[in-house]
């Protein structure tokens, strides 16, 4: 008898939705597209020559065991490299304390798979990273969502929540996706020292801080955790679990990333990665250690800073000159996205069609609250377009707007 | 206050253990340690050169598409060349049945994530991969455990298995892990047509079917189930989901395998990996559809079947030479393993710490027997040992179990 494949699904699944983002990304990959909806880095920045020459070195050195099965804590180099890079004055990482990850994704997956049982909570950003939310919809999360406003997460309304008695909180306090926004100084500590009275663990998702273009760096909350909390062994033991990736720095078609934590939530983790997916490609780790142990980040990074500096200037000025009154953006202060607020009423979802049709893409807001919310806003990635298709793009999204809107543009005489 | 991390776990994590297999490969790194332990190929027959130049070719050609991100469903070109190599005259594999997946063991955890609630039973044979056991452990799945033969899994015990109404099944037709056998094609057919009849559809994990050294190949359950079911799509649309992988026939450290399933299946299983990793590492894709496309595998395959036959034979012949009477053994046609049987009552964990100590390793079978039993079983590997260290290897495992038998080994005159 033929199989009846959608009663054998699980419970969870009806909960697991394709991403509304990489639909989309499907769209706009038409040429003439302008997208502003992905989470692209500019990959006419990407170090080919430099991935080219550090391929070919790691097969010509260690060719066999490049291509052989390895541990799943990942290339010990790599995590020493990544400890050492981590620790500070005040913070001491050691290798245990690391394992490496496929992509920030992965990071996030099993995080949710140690932790989370059906109906947990958890304490959020609203709007939060979409990924995390479908990673952990699939172990059947629900969410306490905090709002956040240009400092970021209102701390002032955490409380609360930490009262409620969540499972974990997930912040992304640097260059938030979606917002771009940055958690202030006082907040962090704030959070920070709340989270660690109430005993509930953040987990703390950087995937952005490297790429400030704009004011002063601040200490990520692993860093605010970690002098409070080594223990002597010269491992990290604090309650912020943190997460960083070199699909920002580096390049994200290797699929890798990092996580920090205390050693026996690495322990936990490295049981839950063995059955997901046995260990990350042993090529590509060896691939980035051998690109990155040199510094040669030192020198990147601020390529990349200073492109993405322009083309956010470049989009600045663009929703200045082309957006209707009534309209409300950020200015962040570095990573790849800003966020757009329409005047209550105007519905960003229902503006897509028409965007599409002008060859102009965006991501609505509202599926980026995970409790409802946020129809009137919408993410914009100002990395991966060139500056003239940034200009080009706005004002295609400027008419748009304006038509929906009803409001009559001003025509510059 | 101090994070209780232990009370904060999911209640999954209980079942969630690190495996012992992988615990004991970290001990049989030391240099003079001979292993059979691991299911490693010989890093000897890797194409290094073939992939240096793959790897070079598609970051000269392709460079800044090679290092972006791409989609969950996998390379395109990777998918067409899958398809239309999985596909025979009666059975149609359309790119839109596969889903490229980070290895094998990453295909075992999105099947069980869309597929397994809490308490549903699965059929399985004993012994069965234990990876697959590690990755439903962590779903909390239960097992209805099938015994097997020389011919594979006792299809005559199946019925009432199946009457109990199981979630799915899982099996390993072609020169199972562990026990290196095959499964009959009378046993074939009778799966597949069982199976049918009482709608449970199979798992086929076949990642050693093409090393096949002597005799005939069998149909893969996946073209058993073909010609029946196709719809007039052109995909396939039937009750087997396979699995394969080029970790066996490439190399494993790429961490590349696939799923060939019908296309709702796959819709499902797209959705779960965006959550889990969001795609597997476009580079590697493009590598591997660089190193195959043009039919490097049927002049590489046969080199590894060569050398695992060559190697069989060793062990085969050092097995009859070496082990106790009353030790039985497998003797596969393919693959990378064989299983030992000791007398009843004579336990293979027990003598591991000793054989630690001549330096020579094995895995335990018991863990393979996901309902208990098998105490007196273990998995030897032939294809990761030059000959010459099989020979040494299996003389010290035959002291071994000369001494713990309590058996006077006979000595030549």
């Amino acid at each position: 008898m033929p199989i009846s494949w959608t009663h054998r699904y699980a419970q969870r699944t009806q909960r697991m939705t394709s991403s509304a983002i990489r639909e989309l990304l499907k769209v706009t990959e038409q040429p003439d597209m302008i997208s502003f909806a992905g989470g692209l880095p500019a990959p006419d920045l990407f170090p080919v020559e430099e991935m080219a020459v550090a391929a070919d070195r790691v097969l010509r050195d260690f060719g066999p065991q490049a291509l052989q099965y390895s541990t799943t804590e990942g290339y010990r180099p790599l995590r020493e490299w990544l400890a050492n890079d981590t620790s500070t004055s005040g913070l001491a990482v050691s290798p245990e304390n690391i394992l490496i990850t496929s992509g920030s994704q992965q990071a996030l997956d099993l995080l949710g798979k140690i932790f989370i049982n059906s109906g947990d909570r958890l304490v959020v950003e609203a709007p939060t990273y979409m990924g995390a939310l479908q990673a952990w919809n699939a172990y059947e999360a629900e969410y306490l969502a905090i709002p956040a406003d240009e400092q970021g997460m209102l701390t002032a309304e955490l409380e609360p929540a930490l009262r409620v008695g969540p499972k974990l909180i997930y912040s992304l306090p640097t260059f938030q996706n979606p917002t771009g926004v940055t958690l202030t100084l006082e907040r962090r500590q704030r959070l920070v020292e709340l989270t660690g009275r109430y005993g509930v663990p953040i987990i703390e998702d950087d995937a952005y801080g490297q790429l400030r273009f704009e004011g002063d760096s601040l200490p990520s909350l692993l860093a605010l955790a970690g002098p409070a909390s080594t223990n002597g062994t010269g491992a990290y033991g604090g309650h912020v679990i943190y997460l960083s990736t070199f699909s920002k720095t580096l390049v994200p078609g290797l699929r890798l990333a990092w996580i920090v934590a205390p050693v026996e939530v690495i322990r936990k983790l490295v049981q839950a990665k063995q059955g997901a997916d046995l260990h990350s490609a042993t090529f590509n780790q060896m691939i980035a250690y051998e690109a990155v142990r040199d510094g040669f980040l030192r020198q990147h990074v601020p390529l990349i800073q200073k492109v993405y500096r322009e083309r956010r200037e470049v989009m600045l000025a663009a929703l200045a000159e082309h957006f209707p009154p009534g309209v409300h953006w950020t200015r962040p202060d570095g990573g790849l996205f800003l966020w757009v607020t329409l005047p209550e009423g105007v519905n960003a979802a229902e503006l897509l069609p028409a965007a599409l049709a002008a060859k102009v893409a965006f991501v609505p807001g509202a599926p980026m609250f995970p409790n409802g919310g946020g129809e009137n806003t919408l993410r914009l990635n100002f990395s991966n377009a060139a500056p003239a298709s940034i200009r080009e793009g706005i004002a295609r999204l400027g008419r748009v707007l304006y038509e929906k809107m009803g409001v009559t543009q001003a025509v510059p005489i």
